[in-house]
């Protein structure tokens, strides 16, 4: 797998093209994934290995992604601290208790991977089976940041009063959180690449509410931290700090591979400011899959232009693909790009 | 009140402190606006002179800000065009039929806005008589795109399906919609500055959701001819591009006195960005007034300092005041303010 296009273009080695995944690829779009849902609580699905791995192989053999990424929840590391965590129809992930006082915050538990989230381990070595070697599998964890806001708000938030009254009232108290999580997240990267990941994407979906030091003191920082303790030769590391497009400089201090982009930041000025340090994935606003497939296929060309020759590009949206995205108009996006990138390439060689 | 500090301050001449008003300061979190509210609708009191004036005035007398802003609400223009609105309990501002289609599109108004917005422009008079020589006062619209995604959106949004739909399937009817909106903007501004308002704020509160290329063509390009058009000697013109701090570079280009930030953007990246083409307006994280009124002042000094010697900055949140903040954290950021800004004044004369 280390010389799929995927890890390859992770690494910034030349690749005849651009290879391309889609977040949430395995997701509510897809009527196939819809009819397993149909039987099957969301929970139920990501805590069986044979539902996770039914429906993680649902879009290679739909779109023809070029990578695989687990299916998972970013929360099942505050549930396996000790949070009771609950889906809700329409409502999505909320814990019973939200985490809001120094008492909830000692009673947290540390993560032991191996024993607390068994069944990830258990899934991934399934579909690391069930792919063989036809793509590889991307492993994944919310950022610290992403996964204290979650804890703290307890589900969805309109002005994240809470998280923000720590940052702003009790930044101690944040950091102690944001400090364990990290540890926890530690144990869990590692778990996941022993049991078969094959790249590791560090999901920091809430990075956007930040002023510009608590970025640096409340999300940067874990997630240096963080990758530097999983870092392991061959496993590509991916870092995407969804609406953190403004900090991109502060970035290059990471010791990351692949910097995910938002679709707000032209990669132009993506790649100007990270000056070739990482690869860079992403990026096409995912409602441009609302478009006509035509069109889909206009708006997918002018963004493999933007990322140049391709070198060193993982093509994907710039966000989760969205629920009510017409399947043709996400294949007509991974076609253009396998079809179409190839031809963006330097040609040096052929002269 | 060309001699105001705040006007000053918008123009980048020298003021001995810096000046504050706070976005939405006559809002819910003042007791006092809150009794006012209790006897009638929010469209009452926008629409009626009276309760516009009584409320524009109120924070100039809890807070002691330096600038009143017009009591109104940007969906008057969209309203003005012929579109219903509703402002439902709990729910927000609600079109009751969502601009969908391009025969809406055509049946839309322009704008005259004496006629058509004549209770803006007496709440103007009205205010500016209540005011004297007091504090200027700021009127505002929404910038076109705001505008615009409201129109077809029509209410809260969770992915703004509709809106992204025209930019990504029919660009060319948004950009219709949008230059229309601009022409009704264009006479809106100009009456309110007939009336009476000593400064203009363009609100363009959704940037964030476009794409670098979106934002230029259907944000951008409407507020510089939006801009051009109303320019007037004396009277500043503020953009505010909330989550649009990526692009500040872009905004060189236009002919605005001010720039709002919000809290995202570091004030030093901001200046060396805009490299002293405008004032700068913000930019403390509005939920930093969670915090007690003792970190207010520290938050609020630290955001001082990050201004420099305070010259061209007109102190503000980075967004619009919270209705669950106590107003003793407000009266402690304004405070802070007037008592301490001016010692971040250059001192070269006193040399």
């Amino acid at each position: 797998m280390t010389d799929s296009l995927f890890i390859r273009a992770c690494f910034k080695q030349p690749t005849e093209r651009t290879p391309v995944w889609i977040m949430r690829q395995a997701g509510r779009y897809l009527p196939q994934y819809r009819a397993v849902r149909a039987g099957h609580s969301f929970t139920d699905m990501y805590k069986t290995p044979d539902l996770a791995t039914e429906v993680t192989l649902q879009p290679l053999d739909i779109l023809g992604v070029d990578a695989a990424i687990l299916f998972s929840d970013i929360l099942v590391v505050p549930e396996a601290m000790g949070m009771e965590l609950n889906f809700l129809e329409g409502k999505g992930p909320v814990f019973a208790d939200p985490l809001r006082t120094e008492q909830q915050l000692k009673n947290l538990n540390a993560v032991e991977a191996t024993r607390d989230l068994d069944f990830v381990m258990q899934a991934i070595k399934q579909i690391r089976r069930a792919l063989g070697d036809r793509v590889p599998l991307i492993g994944f964890c919310g950022a610290p940041w992403t996964l204290a806001t979650y804890m703290v708000e307890g589900g969805a938030s309109r002005n994240y009063r809470h998280i923000k009254e720590w940052r702003f009232k009790r930044p101690d108290l944040l950091e102690n959180l944001i400090n364990r999580i990290t540890e926890s997240l530690i144990a869990y990267c590692r778990a996941q690449m022993d049991a078969g990941a094959q790249a590791i994407q560090i999901f920091d979906s809430w990075a956007g509410l930040l002023d510009a030091e608590g970025f640096e003191r409340f999300a940067l920082k874990p997630v240096k931290k963080l990758l530097a303790a999983i870092r392991r030769p061959g496993v590509p590391l991916i870092y995407f700090p969804k609406g953190g497009m403004l900090w991109l400089e502060k970035l290059n201090q990471l010791d990351a591979d692949v910097i995910g982009l938002d679709w707000n930041v032209d990669p132009v000025e993506a790649q100007r400011i990270t000056a070739g340090r990482f690869a860079l994935q992403g990026n096409l606003d995912p409602t441009a899959l609302y478009a006509d497939p035509e069109q889909v296929r206009r708006h997918t060309l002018k963004m493999l232009a933007a990322f140049g020759d391709g070198t060193g590009h993982v093509a994907n949206l710039g966000h989760g693909i969205l629920p009510d995205i017409p399947v043709e108009s996400a294949r007509a996006f991974v076609e253009t790009i396998q079809s179409e990138s190839a031809a963006f390439r330097k040609t040096e060689q052929a002269g």
